[in-house]
């Protein structure tokens, strides 16, 4: 019953979790907030019962609380209840039967038309909003704040998965949401209570100190790091019924071919078809 | 000692705080880890305490534990001690000083290397990389995860401010981190605990309607809910000695000009030299 202990415990089942058998660490803090943290595990099954109600307000709340550049706050969030507007988002996706079945799906977006609308209205112009910029500002304001939902969702006992498939064809979904010029919808995002057996496995993560640099950047120790990875990896999908391919096999299928883009190779083509000039 | 209403209680105080005196939200959950969101401040100035051992160990693993696009795992971090280094990165962004205050500096990296070098070692190709998408991805993958890691600094009484302002000059920033091709720094993260009198107020959110949009995008009652916005961040402001300006104002003189830009005008040219054909 010794509360340290306790908490010490905690924390090395949660990295052995993350990271293998010995994540070789130094001692640290731990709290609820790292349980809920590590635990992390994307669902890609969905019961149909309901998500309590308030839960959208109170992630929106959470997701609104993180840090937006500026104040700017360039990004905002679509639900998407109707089904037929579900199929064609699963359409551009991959199919995903997730998106499906979720009984929540929100659409993140990458939004700069709410400053283009306040410039308009306010009879001024915004020399510097076409640029790269402004679009990677929004992208990573609705990353942020899309984290804090995420997490909001987990602390209640629901599941999610992010859908960045939704980008294999950007303008389809701007159509689908009715999105103005200078948005982009940049992920979706299930959120329900997984089905039996789809709660999932805590999954590996490289080690810290391949990620992980100090003062300059080091790849040194990178490559037998990720081979000792491969092995952990193809043990966990083995274990979880994804084949036995390691990681370094995965990341080759991912990216070695213009196909498995599965359109993103003309993502900036779209990009700029929305309205982003990304200059 | 009711403790349904204490929760209610909490939950009511931390939305009034985010979103002024009437926040008009449906009842639902609350929590500790919504406590902990809600309450974010980005704070600019720290004491000289060091930070908790092993506390960029425990941030890290909760940074790794957030989702990423097909595991790629496309970011990395650099810790920055030495203060020649700290100093040539604050004058990139605007002298902040805090940048110089804070016990913990990172700079978080949207990083395409890793898998670059690994298929130089497996003697393949990856046909895929060479896209906007590789580039968006390893952003959003940074994003993700650094969030986790201001949480988790939160969460243990630190506090944090990024830095965006380290993307006036991608360049500069490699040079001074040693950053191979394809990776560049997004954004920098200060971690520490606040100089008296710098902890901050909550600051103030736009309307959940102007952000939350259902089935479609819809620009309905936005302008009347951003003149009021504007008073709600004008009262703000100039409690904080921020002078007077409201939202509205704040917009246009962060995105009205090329000069406000500093430098990021340039940016897609930069990325693009660091090794990211955004294609």
């Amino acid at each position: 019953m010794d509360g340290s202990n306790t908490v010490a415990d905690a924390r090395r089942r949660a990295l052995i979790a993350r990271y293998g058998a010995d994540p070789a660490l130094p001692s640290g803090p731990w709290n609820a907030a790292l349980d809920l943290m590590l635990a992390h595990r994307s669902v890609r099954g969905y019961r149909p019962d309901p998500v309590p109600e308030g839960l959208l307000e109170t992630m929106v709340a959470a997701a609104q609380s993180a840090a937006t550049s500026s104040n700017l706050q360039t990004w905002s969030v679509v639900t998407v209840d109707d089904m037929a507007t579900r199929q064609a988002l699963s359409e551009v996706a991959f199919n995903q039967k997730h998106i499906l079945q979720a009984p929540l799906f929100l659409v993140f977006l990458a939004d700069a038309s709410r400053n283009a609308r306040l410039a308009e209205q306010e009879g001024t112009e915004l020399a510097g909003q076409p640029f790269m910029e402004s679009f990677l500002v929004a992208a990573l304001d609705a990353a942020f704040a899309a984290q804090n939902a995420v997490l909001t969702a987990e602390s209640l006992g629901l599941s999610t998965v992010y859908i960045g498939a939704i980008r294999n064809d950007p303008v389809r979904v701007a159509e689908l949401l009715g999105l103005p010029p200078q948005v982009m919808g940049v992920f979706g995002l299930c959120v329900g209570y997984p089905l039996p057996g789809m709660e999932g496995e805590v999954k590996p993560r490289l080690p810290q100190s391949v990620v992980v640099h100090r003062e300059r950047y080091s790849t040194e120790g990178e490559q037998a790091a990720r081979l000792e990875f491969d092995k952990r990896l193809s043990e966990f999908s083995a274990r979880n019924g994804m084949g036995p391919a390691g990681w370094t096999q995965r990341v080759i299928q991912r990216l070695g071919t213009l196909k498995a883009l599965s359109g993103r190779d003309r993502m900036r083509a779209a990009i700029e078809a929305l309205g982003f000039p990304l200059r």
